[in-house]
């Protein structure tokens, strides 16, 4: 358990999360406030966590058989009004370019909020026989969206993300790749993240504009809020009719392809902050940790401890990512730096360790302090990383079980999540009227029709109309 | 020496060298051409290229001390005029946002040509103290220039590139990190990409806009054409005076900052097709080539082949790049597609191969064939590939020496570039009067000022004024 407060200069979380959060973002370094409303600058610090996530998801991409590509920034407004519901849905929120140079635009441009239509188009192109599908696409890059009210990571009007677009020759194969992606995202924010999800599938009123059907991670916040954190999107036929992708199969007849789409972004760096953070600051999971072990040189004016501490960052960074603080500032403000900054793991050495041959390992989520011969320093900081990524997840988890309620009514419902913010499992009969009644009435979202269903009732929680869907419902960033 | 031409749908070289480059773009899967005019689709094959670059220059970057982050894509109009110079060299050629969704802006936004306004407007925020010097950022990005005319990696509206940022202390410093840069730049394409560089300055009316001085390496493409491939600027306190940005010295005296910035771009993938190439497509070195070595099964319907080139490809994949062809496509069919991509080395293996425990290596560039003992062949392949390195190494660089001319006069100038474009190395008094004249007369820029001088006059090749200055002129892409 943290013992004092250290850091004094940010917000208490329990006194107002908002700016406790604010606080987070900007002093552990990750962001900058940039001059174009609602865009953010990503400092070396808060990129760097954003490398280490595309490193891991790259690598799990690529496993899968996709290949990155890149598509360009613009789409003609034409090309994006060719799917109905798809324009429906993103031209009230994009950028129009309507000026080149003094030249004004015979046609305007938006800038992408997505790509769908342009890797339709391409596969209108590019797609002919059977031989050529399938197509596992993905691309890193930057969208734009231009939304009123803004955040740093949860809701700007730049993100970065990365966009996997996929096409096959049947249904089955797209809805099992858009489960595959889905499961690749889940075991990423549990395994890599330390963030445990409900995965599902969204309700008609929330999928993705365009899709048949589209599945979501959701992921629950420190203050009981829901964070969607990463989405698939199966399509079905109805892209590849608006745009014409069309496969001559193996009798030689023309069929239209079925396709995905997959999406995960730097908001999910919030969720990182909002689930694992405290009042010292950002909590770090190991795994994407830019920086695991920060290590302190202790009376580092005196003869040996540099070069000790040195020794140690050495030896130590052919297994972890080690950093040395070796600045003038005194201990105990580096303490609260890399605390603020959420290192997974301190190693103090000074004079009387080096003496002793051991350092000190404090870590940064419960504060504990173990004393470590060197010559086992990095089997105990290997184990210690290991622990925490494990705490973190379950202290994660506990949480999001304590703020997991049930209900029968609405009534019941909003009186949950006014008392503990949280998610709350509830019958639905799948009526969109019953949904926007629980919107406006116990202003919750439905987050996910869950794989893993149970039964709360028999019944609708609205209409009490006989049912046997669950829903999780809650309030959401 | 190649043989024969096996691949016969594309254009000569020697008859049409634009065509058959369009024609290698595309038949080889670098790129699609996209719907927005001048952008480009950049293809699996072309954006792994691009993946190999990234990686080694990521790599070199990070060892120099340089720290990646993202900066916003738009930049509103009032902060691009900040810099009176850098205004004027791009606002011609900006794309530019006036409408966000349904909602007209009251102040333009334009999509970043280069962000250096970006850039100084945070360093003035965030740069207080010496202590917070030097900053050495990068960036992996896309920009766009609204270009009249295009072509495929070497002038598209969109491309993707790397641009560095930094900002230092005093003038010295700020000269140090332009060179080291230019210097990473020069390493990388000679010894990564196996292009010979000139190194040098650009002259006046060739530098970047609001730079004080910039350097670039050049390279001169198979029909003798110039490539700038990479350019590192020194602005001096020029930004930081417009801007504001001010630090705090040792002795508490206020002093501008002294600032850098360097790009390279996939324009560079245009230089490696041209410089490389041949008239059946495609040459890669070795170290950039996503795939260095393809396994060729030859009779793969005969027992054991295929399963002897999987048990090749499997051991071989521990130290290099590798994929196995094992479609129905006939032998030839496979050797003419793989040649197309420029695959460095081609292995055979067959039933008779397997029988005397040998296989069968073809480099791309010059179609050498040994035939190899399974036991050596990693060896024989290490070995393939950092000769095929070497030889389009000194290939390029004889073609270089071989169309590299002397001139002193304009005339003369014109005369050789006609008969045997690339490069005229001249005396030049300084005067862009002259530079102006060598432009109109010889149809040829300044490329540089070079490092290593030479004394090709006493006098100017124009005006014959007195002067110790020798450029390279010529006719660049």
């Amino acid at each position: 358990m943290p013992k004092e407060k250290i850091v004094e200069s940010i917000c208490d979380m329990e006194t107002d999360f908002a700016q406790w959060y604010t606080d987070v973002v900007t002093k552990a370094n990750l962001i900058d406030y940039a001059t174009v409303r609602g865009c953010m600058f990503l400092k070396p610090y808060g990129f760097a966590i954003w490398e280490m996530m595309q490193a891991e998801l790259d690598k799990q991409f690529k496993a899968t058989g996709h290949e990155n590509v890149y598509m360009p920034m613009l789409i003609p407004e034409s090309l994006l009004q060719k799917e109905k519901d798809h324009v429906q849905g993103f031209a009230p929120e994009v950028a129009w370019v309507t000026m080149g140079g003094s030249e004004k635009l015979t046609e305007r441009l938006c800038i992408r909020p997505t790509s769908e239509v342009l890797f339709c188009e391409h596969y209108a192109n590019d797609i002919q026989s059977y031989r050529d599908l399938p197509k596992l696409y993905n691309q890193w890059c930057s969208v734009l969206r231009w939304e009123k009210s803004t955040r740093p990571f949860l809701r700007t009007m730049e993100f970065l993300w990365q966009e996997g677009h996929t096409a096959h020759t049947t249904a089955e194969e797209a809805e099992k790749e858009t489960l595959q992606m889905l499961k690749i995202y889940a075991d990423f924010c549990e395994n890599f993240l330390a963030i445990p999800v409900i995965q599902g599938q969204k309700t008609e009123s929330e999928k993705f504009a365009g899709a048949k059907a589209t599945y979501t991670i959701e992921s629950m916040m420190h203050d009981g809020k829901a964070l969607q954190s990463g989405t698939s999107h199966n399509f079905g036929d109805g892209f590849a009719k608006a745009f014409g992708i069309q496969y001559t199969d193996k009798e030689n007849k023309l069929q239209h392809v079925h396709q995905t789409s997959w999406g995960l972004s730097t908001r999910l760096i919030g969720g990182i902050i909002m689930v694992h953070g405290d009042n010292n600051g950002l909590v770090l999971p190991p795994k994407v940790a830019p920086i695991q072990v920060i290590i302190i040189p202790v009376a580092q004016h005196k003869e040996g401890v540099l070069e000790k501490a040195k020794e140690l960052k050495e030896q130590l960074s052919t297994v972890f990512r080690v950093k040395i603080d070796d600045s003038d500032h005194k201990p105990g403000w580096k303490f609260s730096e890399h605390e603020m900054k959420g290192v997974p793991l301190r190693v103090e050495i000074g004079p009387k360790d080096i003496e002793q041959n051991q350092a000190v390992i404090v870590r940064r989520d419960n504060r504990d302090k173990i004393i470590v011969p060197l010559d086992n320093l990095e089997n105990a900081i290997k184990e210690a990383l290991e622990d925490m990524h494990q705490a973190l997840y379950e202290k994660a988890l506990e949480n999001r079980q304590n703020r997991t309620h049930t209900a029968t009514s609405i009534q019941e419902m909003k009186e949950k999540l006014d008392t503990l913010p949280g998610f709350v499992k509830a019958m639905w009969c799948k009526d969109a009227a019953c949904e926007e009644a629980i919107k406006e009435q116990a202003k919750a979202t439905s987050r996910c029709i869950p794989f893993a269903q149970e039964k709360i009732a028999d019944t609708c929680c609205v209409c009490q109309k006989e049912t046997d869907t669950m829903v999780y419902w809650g309030r959401a960033y």
